[in-house]
């Protein structure tokens, strides 16, 4: 196993159709198919955004923007089939802190289009759709 | 939105490269860039695992196979570039209770093949490759 590869391992829980995922620092998620937790393809949601958030703010750290806080939105639009796989994943930035413009364009589309890992992996068949507003900081 | 859609939203935490993710039921999920959750790529791979235990759980009830305990283990290998995606995803399932090894090997592959949308998304440019084992109750 190479340094940066990753392993994870998921168990049942104690209802049905509940399952824990676990690295191996022990950071654990609760996944359901029940809606007693977030399901797996919310979960994919999650990382979607997760990752491309953590891109953003190292970006605009770098660019020296005073970030204050960021919130994603997004929505995952499946097909009408089995499987339900998503179709199209819109992804919505508010970037909250005195950041300029630019900046932001520039670290969201470079996130997005060259260093978020998950959004790379789903663009060989899901189309994503990206947009972002910066806004005063709350 | 369609009722199978899916929206969810992110936030930032109080850490750097920390964030919650949330579905509508406010079921949350911790993500950071920094090891002090799972990261956005672990939660990838917790979500096929997820995805899959999820069809396995049912597809062995539907065959009324005495299940007691499924564990998935995981392993994702990156490519060595940017974005560093997965290459290959290796999963392998232990099946614990008293289930026919054939069922079990049909409820496995059905899920990969068939019912598993977060594996049929990935498939598109990740290889995946699944082994299972089916053991006595723990």
């Amino acid at each position: 196993m190479a340094k940066k590869d990753m392993k994870i391992t998921l168990s049942s829980g104690s209802e049905p159709l509940t399952f824990t995922g676990q690295n191996p620092h022990g950071h654990a998620v609760q996944l359901s198919g029940n809606q007693s937790a977030a399901s797996p393809m919310e979960a994919v949601l999650m990382a979607v955004a997760g990752c491309s958030a953590i891109d953003i703010e190292l970006l605009l750290d770098k660019m020296r923007q005073p970030l204050d806080k960021l919130e994603v939105e997004v929505l995952g639009e499946r097909v009408d089939d089995v499987p339900a796989v998503f179709h199209t994943i819109t992804i919505h930035y508010k970037i909250f802190g005195d950041v300029k413009d630019a900046k932001a364009q520039k670290a969201v589309d470079m996130s997005i289009e060259k260093y978020c890992s998950v959004s790379q992996m789903l663009q060989a068949s899901v189309k994503i759709i990206h947009s972002y507003e910066v806004l005063a900081s709350k």
